[in-house]
């Protein structure tokens, strides 16, 4: 089966083998391997060698960013969130329940955060300590300008939060470049390809420490994590976690290494787009996107203009040819979300516009004899 | 190799063969899977359909026991927490960050909580509404009893929450019979014999539904995800799931059932805890419980009276020999924790002993050779 989902994602087999064994995750094999994740994670990132830290959190993305929240900002603080999407509102709503402000920038349809946009409601209101960017929307499929907005920040004394959940591992993660960032979040399943059960973050260190006691949560504190698991020396989580998924991501990442980092990742996944979204018109159906808007990580697509049209049928019918996207979609209009990461190639998308085709023809054919 | 961590624990190979695959979390065979695991696991624990629901937060037991106290005891609420060793100090830690109050009831060393003392202390005082409960105390090995416990708090007209985390899948649990209880809590990687990555919670329906609004968190509400994704029929996780961890536990579901469910596994540990505590001392090293207290989970065992003991070089020495043990401690004073749980007998517990004796010579003949 080929998963088509924006993360989780198709992975290879040697990924998928590293999750079947018993691991003890204080065993000193494990926190090794540990130790080299998080460095190696925190070269992925650009971060500084002492400067920044990497480490994971046991959960998925929202998890991860819920406690880059609590622990960078402070109850009462407030965030400045430009509206990309669906993504964009689960972060104002993470913020808001946690107790801290949410202020959200509109940002147009389909158009990339406009840094100027920023730097204005940011001069407008210096109670807004951050700013919490998505880099990939997963919902539009538009990639923001981190660099951009980061500077917008910086120039006006503010912080960034960067939700890179779907693009870490394939676009350009520049820490050293970004020191208003006090935290790039991402997780194991989606450039990454390996499988899910975590998320990670490469933070500040200096903001780590300046952070302690803002969390509110044992559980989602980085500060406490990196005090009492890394600073410490112990080098082990201070909770239980998937070791198997840490060891599927070490194979992951020698399997990026091999394929010769995030920008081979990338040059792989901008053509499997462009086969995808040619490949989707030559079917006769719509991207959502101008190609010059177009993200290289998911792609959105109007469905046929029928009265009688049902994804989940339509997705039933992708499934029984080998492919698997989401049955739900995130437009406010109905349309079908398909990913063009994971461990597949522009040859694969080939295959998948093939049976994306012949998927529209069973389900006209069973509505015709309906 | 061999764990004799008290969790993660040693697994089969068809549970960990369930780990390598892809899933996409929100396919119908997968949501099917999940509502599967969920039925079973209330049944397991004797909840009541229609009255008790079973779910899966992403994380670990930690997590889940974090999202029960924000869940179920509003923020300034307070839980008593009876002191049987770290488990118990730490959801004391997990209760006081998210803005509870932690009340601790001393307990003595090594002995059992006494419901007395617990009715007790409701008595004296009308603000605690909560009684937070290890069953099985991992630092200890003592196993406290639930049901007196329970019966104590609903004569006071207070409600618990169950640490069952290192109990559940072996040691009884009978919701029907604890109206009291909000929740009762446990994860993957114990009893239940698959890999991390998931809390479970069994809880009352009239409970979760009383209790929307108080988490101050959307990772860790359970009343949002009952009503976001169970009560409103999607099915499916809010978040990414570690869905190869659910994967796993559905065929740890079919080992257990195959065993006899709970009461046959619960035999089984039983007996390898014999197996292991005749043959400690038959080694000249002395439990740390006497046998009367020692539950079937984890024993601790005093180290060598030895000025060059060293925990780190006879775990070594032990992993050598095909035996992986923590190389930590849970006591004040220096002990060995051993657990004798997961998918292993008491013929592989007397293999573990031959080990041990074994590696015992191990150490003390590299330390005559320096």
């Amino acid at each position: 089966m080929m998963l088509l989902t924006p993360g989780p994602v198709t992975t290879r087999p040697e990924v998928r083998a590293a999750m079947a064994c018993d691991i003890a995750p204080w065993d000193t094999d494990f926190t090794q391997i540990y130790a080299s994740v998080r460095e190696r994670l925190r070269v992925l990132a650009g971060g500084i060698e002492g400067a920044h830290v990497g480490f994971a959190l046991q959960g998925c993305g929202h998890f991860a960013m819920e406690a880059a929240l609590r622990t960078f900002v402070p109850r009462g603080g407030k965030v400045l969130i430009p509206e990309t999407g669906q993504y964009a509102e689960r972060m104002a709503r993470l913020t808001a329940e946690t107790g801290r402000l949410a202020a959200l920038l509109p940002v147009r349809t389909n158009e990339r955060v406009d840094p100027e946009a920023v730097a204005a409601a940011l001069r407008a209101d210096p109670s807004i300590s951050h700013v919490g960017l998505v880099y990939s929307e997963t919902s539009s499929g538009v990639v923001h300008d981190v660099a951009a907005v980061g500077a917008a920040a910086r120039a006006c004394g503010r912080r960034t939060l960067i939700d890179a959940i779907s693009a870490f591992g394939a676009l350009p993660v520049d820490m050293a470049a970004m020191p208003e960032a006090d935290a790039v979040i991402f997780t194991s399943n989606k450039c990454l390809e390996a499988l899910p059960g975590l998320g990670f973050a490469v933070a500040r260190v200096d903001r780590l420490r300046a952070c302690a006691g803002n969390a509110e949560s044992w559980c989602m504190d980085y500060a406490d994590m990196y005090a009492a698991a890394l600073e410490s020396g112990w080098g082990a989580f201070r909770f239980t976690p998937p070791a198997q998924v840490l060891n599927a991501v070490r194979v992951a990442l020698d399997l990026l290494d091999a394929e010769g980092g995030p920008r081979a990742r990338l040059a792989r996944y901008t053509k499997n787009m462009r086969t995808l979204y040619d490949g989707v018109r030559s079917l006769g159906l719509a991207p959502c996107l101008p190609v010059s808007e177009q993200g290289p990580i998911v792609m959105n697509v109007h469905t046929p203009a029928d009265p009688g049209w049902s994804l989940q049928a339509y997705v039933n019918a992708l499934k029984g040819r080998g492919v698997l996207i989401s049955n739900f979609h995130c437009t406010e209009f109905p349309s079908m979300r398909i990913g063009a990461i994971g461990a597949l190639t522009a040859a694969d998308m080939e295959r998948a516009v093939a049976a994306m085709g012949a998927a529209l023809g069973d389900v006209s054919c069973a509505r015709a004899a309906a």
